[in-house]
């Protein structure tokens, strides 16, 4: 079988990186280019230093690109939207990880962005990338939008409540506790590490744009109440979501765990944490560093009707490079853990 | 002036050792004895080692205590309300930093702690420690019992909107990131290292025993519905609290900014930190370590009646012994500051 | 072609619970029995979080064990002298990953432990285990001794340098920083979070058993001084070694790359790490989390004939398990790389 | 008592808020003006946010500079030296916390730093900052040059061998582990969290400049070879330095412990911290942050006649501004502890 011919556009950052290290031991993907405007001509390996001795590529500039199987465009936000008309007649597929096509309702990108959305007509193209909410769509589509890190652990975790409609849409508490690498590679006085380091920031007590995604996948007819707030702490990777819902019957957990089979059973990146004992009950983003999982437990309250759902990921996998790999697999009929298989690490 | 005579019973623990530290540097305090069972007749400073050469002090057994003008307890929880009857023979005063006498309702502690209380007739006696709203009771007061660190920082971050009124009482949710030392010293596989460093820890998503404080503390007429889960990240002091609640009326962030200034203006341990820019906007954590302030922020969501309050303090001061000296400081007349002026550190 | 049959004995443990996961994933090694007397009867992902969803594997006891081809020891120090003349009935190869065999002169082993080795007539069958200096022997080996962590950090580090005799054996001073795994998965006082976390901990300023294995390897004819001093910082994961030493002559940087590529160059798992700019212009630790390299360095002082050396491994990958596993595929003739292919992350 | 009047120039970085935190509490100094030229008019508390209800002082211009008593020179290092003909001619004293007047020799400065000192007459004017080596000059000195931070802990470290006479001064081997506050406030690659932080980075293995001071200071007639690498690791405040010498004569601890008590006894801020036991045998940064220790110990190869000196300070105070308000109280007959009594925190 050819190998699938991939190219990376924008492969210097931390997304970027990623998917080169996901590639370069993929058996059915061969990375064709990668780019970086800034390091044209110098080493993968200078930029992603984990990759010396694994790898010859050099960068290119996103000008010498060539036809291609298949294009990961790993651009800043807002720049996609304006190079991906030219950039679509270099490869009959894309996969885009930045935020530009993630929502397909322009007003909805405009009250969340606060920027008038200049590429519509392609909008309504891309298929949102959580293969869990759209496996099938993606076996057929050529155009992918790689979901938002905190949408992703915020929407697993919610899917099977709000789609078998067990709680109330109108009050949706969800605190998202992050690490430092979602916010990219540049360093900036809020990264500094004496200020940053040990630090529990409440950098977005409101106003998360990963809002918008929430509210648009987990619309099954009755809109949502989603209070988003994202707290910064002392990790590089890794995302825990604790969400607070509301059960509209006095469901019992066993019940619960039945919907989350029902819905999860078969998925191969989804794992049900609840323990009665130890120190991993529940979710904990640090098992997940390098892997795909997105990892789910839940609690309900002793007295009242709150569930606690507490859902997990490593950002930059199952939140970026990893989730569009998975796509990557569904789209061209590959086994959907292939290169994906890291089972993570303890301790770590 | 004479200086106050006090004791702590039970002070080889991170709380005993940070009240010996304290009442080291108190111009009007003097320590009388320091009691461990484990250590006895050893130097404070082997258990204690910040305070080499700043105290010659050794520890006593409990069997040994003497009279005294007032006595800290610092004894692990349950095992104040069975000594308790004989120890309030040794001192006309008592501050207990256990979580036995913070409630006064018999049927609320069995609720929580699945436990009878013992010592019901002692209950009604202890007024709760925190100043900002026991202030005038603690002038006179002989019996105080410390609050909860994860109840102080909830109550003061809500106590002026529960009290004014402004918010849903039935809809309070409240996620707090905690340290490592809220666990105390002793140690065990949950505390190991490397289990425990790098952790993101939903540790109680349901029944944490300091919603049982908050529910006493905030009754102002309406019952409450507090939703409060914790999450163990990788701290060593601190708590910060991230309250959602939600305004009955249209308030402006400029109206809350009143209501704050109106109960706390004349504070000393409590800010009001919310500023446009920088990355100390709302309150930090690592900024209180070692000081006595409550620093409380707040962000009202942009699309709904959402607010959102942070609230943080340091765990052992303001959560434990630095909150029990202010309470001295009020019991005997003191400036309310006395010993407790560490304005924090930056960076750290 | 048949798969390898394995057992882990006593897999409960940090280094037991490595190999598993590189066992689970190795395309011709199957585990045939894990054991642990704590966890009989139990699934091994309640002892290793990580490898939930990736094996139904139950610990066993070391009661139950059958034959195999291989067994892996993961006991205690002290342990494996003890039960190995009963477990070397069961296969006919043995790779140790205790500090047992390492060292086969009785004297020397008594000189560091502190305590007579009871199984002196086997000391002399194990081959010491690093691949780099013991590949031909391990090819024919039955009996294979992991190699110490710092030790082997130490060793690859200076290997080119004493066996070229370039440097002044009596003055070598080797500075290890580490982490908290190397200490194990018991908890204890020392590695309580709030204690542990943070420290810089001189735990070992001299007298560490790793120096004699420095000292038995590093043997070319001429006795070495070695002042090794290992200290305890805030990681789970990793050996840095800092090492400085004297070069004989006055030889200039490329002179040492020549040295280092000559021994090294072949080599899949060293990587000379020495760049002008950049984070990462000498080996770092977190880079190699996860993988079996070992990557060296060196600096040259401006100013005398110091020469700086600093060596880096994943202490539970390239300084137990991986090591292990790369010893287990040069005694059966797999590609050496064999399982052990991840790259390592970044960021991380 | 009129109160010293003294102006900080070059005051919003991390040396400069640290000596406004002190020097808001010191009860016989009184601060003029604080300067930065980039928070010209803002408050004080925007820089250092830690000073929040602390202090109403706003920055001022280096051009608006009036008389005082005394200026502290927080400038970046190279710049004091342009500035300070100008500046003395507002103060009759100087406290220059840059490294611009450590050296007294031209030669030493230009081997080090790389370039020509350009205001060499003024040299020799300065007294090197640390107190305990020249408190009797301080005494009467108009112009003191704070100390480097690794230097103080490394000189204070084998000050009493050397000065003794008791080891190889030529062979002598420093590796200090440090902070990230030591690289200032600005923000870089380097310092971006993700990279940042976990590392245990080599970033001056060879020719770290404090290596001049280090000569300078403990040249008791004989030349020394001073061999000192420097390490980053995961720390905001500290440094601890490993000192490897080597004895002349066979000197047991107990007479090591004699020649410190003779050098050191009956200093303010010397502890020696050598244990049996307990997770802090030796000096340990953390339990030093915003204290002005410096804690040493020791401990004599059972093998060997080599000492490891462990030598730890807090870099920002006792390695910058705690010095400075060292010599400072010196300077002015104040008692030499007054404003630095803070003992350290247990736990942090």
């Amino acid at each position: 079988m050819d190998k699938v011919k991939v190219t990376i556009v924008g492969a210097s950052g931390y997304t970027g990186g990623e998917l080169i290290r996901l590639l370069l031991f993929h058996p059915y993907a061969e990375i064709k280019q990668v780019t970086s405007e800034s390091w044209v001509g110098k080493f993968v390996y200078k930029a992603h230093p984990n990759l010396r001795k694994n790898t010859e590529l050099k960068f290119s500039s996103i000008n010498e690109l060539e036809k291609c199987d298949l294009l990961f465009l790993c651009l800043p936000h807002g720049s996609g939207m304006k190079k991906i008309n030219e950039l679509k007649k270099l490869a009959p597929k894309i996969i885009d990880l930045s935020a530009d096509f993630r929502l397909n309702d322009p007003a909805l990108y405009q009250k969340w962005y606060k920027s008038e959305h200049t590429n519509v007509e392609l909008m309504k193209d891309f298929i949102y990338g959580i293969p869990e909410l759209h496996r099938e769509e993606m076996k057929t589509a050529n155009f992918i939008s790689s979901a938002g890190c905190n949408a992703t652990a915020s929407i697993l975790g919610l899917y099977p409540l709000v789609k078998n409609n067990l709680i109330d849409p109108k009050n949706i508490t969800i605190e998202v506790k992050v690490g430092s690498s979602e916010g990219g590679n540049k360093s900036s006085d809020a990264s500094h590490h004496p200020e940053r380091s040990g630090a529990v920031r409440s950098y977005q007590p409101t106003g998360h744009r990963h809002t918008a995604e929430i509210l648009q996948e987990l619309n099954f007819g009755e809109e949502l109440n989603v209070n988003l707030s994202a707290t910064s702490i002392d990790m590089i990777r890794g995302v825990l979501a604790t969400i607070h819902v509301f059960l509209n019957d006095n469901l019992e957990e066993k019940d619960i765990w039945k919907v989350y089979r029902k819905e999860y059973g078969n998925e191969p990146f989804i794992r049900i944490v609840k323990e009665r004992e130890g120190n991993y009950r529940y979710p904990e983003p640090k098992l997940l560093i390098a892997t795909n999982y997105c990892d789910i437990g839940f609690k309900k309250d002793e007295f009242s009707n709150r569930l606690v759902v507490i859902s997990s990921i490593d950002n930059l996998m199952k939140g970026a490079a990893g989730q569009a790999l998975q796509a990557f697999n569904i789209m061209h009929g590959f086994e959907e853990r292939t290169g994906l298989e890291f089972p993570g690490l303890h301790p770590i």
